[in-house]
């Protein structure tokens, strides 16, 4: 759409970035992307990350060949883009009501491995007819609201809705009953790592509670998926989960990294970054041309990155910069000075561009490696 | 980028509209449209509507035939992408600093009649450079700081800037002193009207020093422009703007329809919505497929249009509903039901969305009449 904004080529300085822009550190992406690999291995979990948090094929493709089985969306819209760009094991990790949008699912089910989940017998219903129209199979997991109070059935009603999914079983039906979904998204948000850890001891027993459910109703559960980054390592102590659906850990947000790290996790750097440009100088403060069209601040402001600045205020198109308490006046960045941004929330600020700039030898002194369509950015339905 | 995702047709029925989507009511918005350029006709003041907020050149062409004399953005790239899809008389009304951007500005102001804000002297000397190396003119706008405390000079510092503005006018340079911007965004969002007339008192005491600062320094001040949907009826009353970059007027957001209104200022209309559907049901809440990604809830949470239920919580693509506390759970809408929800901010809302969905007719039982592209949206540099 912005015509005439010139691309970054591989090969240029960090330096002549235009401004905002989002950027990624690869170095720091690929040791993050490494760790979580090495840590689901060692654990014997499989690792599903949520494709809704980068929005990117190619990021898909780098996940997948570190061992991971495939990716999580949250939109169908998110999975045909994806398909299209050539991802092939997905998982839409929530309902999907509309008959339409269910023929979608149908269809796309003929093309690649694809996995729902559902939460009602009207939604099991709905998808039972649309996978029969179009002749296809799709794994199906029963949602358990495991203490997020938003979607997902009552543990108990588990082995009823299983039920109900089995009853349309190939070769009649078009459903394979895959499991259960378990994931508690506010959770993840608990600042203290003994919060998070009781959410997720929730979390498991509703869960456990869910499985024995569907084995009364003779019904083997073939695996609990879920988990995120802030409570994974608790999840997977559980033993409970049998796969994770972490995201956030490959770029890590300023909201993760405040949350106290849990004793024997592995730990993440911030990989992702705006880059944005004093736009304005005051007399105790500077602007810079980032505003909250360029970096989500449903999860708070971005942080300064090594720098004595703080984010005070933000607007449309503009943040407002001041010195820390401590700090003295002549920490303020010059007009025209880079000044880095560790965003406050990195899914919905990723859903704000068209592409990652991916920068390779660091922030400072570094080149542009590559540049990466974010090929579901905007698919919202 | 939504691969698969079928695009509204022309005539289609409102219900057939794929979720969630951002609609516009073009009666109500018609309506916003005329009430606006009526009072700017009768007021004898300019209207140069902000186009950061709808992104759109087939709106600007609306606001035009209205009697705007062109429209406002922040970004150059915003600039560009209007100026590509037909928009000629621009005003990028903040400051752009980076000598590669202003470049591009100086070429685009070769294309269109376009005009930019300043507010220090180091941008003023990379702006004239740019110009003089692309040969072309442009309007220039000296900013002042006149009660939001971002970017802006203070008042007394206006004519200096000015002076140093005419010392790059053609026919040597290509800076044209075209007068002050004057634009109190805060001011906008303050709930009382008490308050918001204040704020405008203050903005119009500075913007008054500034343009004394200006005539001292024996130059015209041609124009004031700013204000916006809070203010302007406060700001006209003045005396001291020429020229509203009203914006939300046209779609009135939650924020704004949360203000008390000023005694004589026109009344506005929601026209900007985002359809939802329930995509889950809980024993006392539904959720909708429509979270943060759908609409911006830096201004707070969306309001749900017509029925007894709030919006009580967001996440990513999800919106928890409950009823109203004075209503029964019987209000709550069925799994698949549409939901129409009220953004809290329009302008980050319509970021969000490549196209607008047009439908004349009212939401219920309305068609389709147009789908319009939102050319800039995501030019955010």
């Amino acid at each position: 759409m912005s015509a005439a904004a010139p691309l970054p080529q591989v090969g240029d300085p960090v330096e002549s970035i235009d401004t905002p822009a989002l950027v990624i550190d690869l170095d720091a992406m690929e040791r993050n992307l490494a760790t979580m690999a090495a840590f689901a291995r060692s654990h014997g979990v499989r690792l599903r990350p949520h494709a809704k948090m980068h929005k990117s094929a190619t990021i898909a493709r780098l996940q997948r060949e570190a061992g991971a089985v495939g990716v999580c969306v949250q939109k169908t819209s998110e999975a045909e883009a994806l398909a299209a760009a050539g991802v092939d094991d997905i998982y839409i990790s929530n309902e999907v009501i509309d008959p339409a949008k269910l023929a979608r699912v149908a269809v796309l089910a003929k093309r690649i491995r694809l996995a729902i989940a559902v939460d009602s017998s009207e939604g099991i219903e709905r998808l039972a007819r649309a996978v029969a129209a179009a002749g296809s199979t799709i794994d199906v997991f029963v949602e358990v609201d495991v203490g997020q109070g938003r979607c997902g059935c009552p543990a108990a009603a588990a082995g009823q809705l299983a039920q109900h999914v089995v009853s349309h079983a190939p070769p009649e039906g078009g459903l394979r009953f895959a499991g259960v979904q378990a994931y508690h998204g506010s959770a993840q948000h608990l600042r203290g790592d003994d919060e998070r850890a009781a959410a997720s001891q929730h979390a498991a027993s509703l869960a456990r509670a869910a499985q024995a459910s569907i084995g009364a109703a003779g019904i083997a559960c073939l695996l609990v998926t879920g988990a995120g980054t802030g409570t994974f390592a608790f999840d997977v102590a559980s033993g409970i989960w049998d796969e994770l659906q972490v995201g956030s850990y490959l770029f890590m947000d300023r909201d993760y990294a405040d949350n106290v790290a849990a004793p024997n996790a592995p730990r993440f750097e911030h990989a992702l970054f705006v880059k944005s440009r004093v736009m304005s100088r005051g007399a105790g403060h500077a602007v810079v041309d980032a505003g909250h069209k360029s970096h989500a601040i449903d999860s708070g402001l971005p942080r300064v990155w090594q720098r004595e600045l703080a984010y005070v205020s933000c607007s449309d198109e503009h943040g407002v910069l001041r010195p820390h308490a401590d700090a003295s006046r002549a920490s303020l960045p010059a007009l025209g000075e880079t000044v880095w941004l560790v965003p406050g929330h990195c899914d919905p600020t990723v859903n704000l561009h068209d592409r990652y700039v991916v920068v390779r030898g660091g922030l400072s002194g570094g080149v542009v490696e590559d540049v990466w369509q974010i090929e579901a950015r905007g698919c919202i339905s």
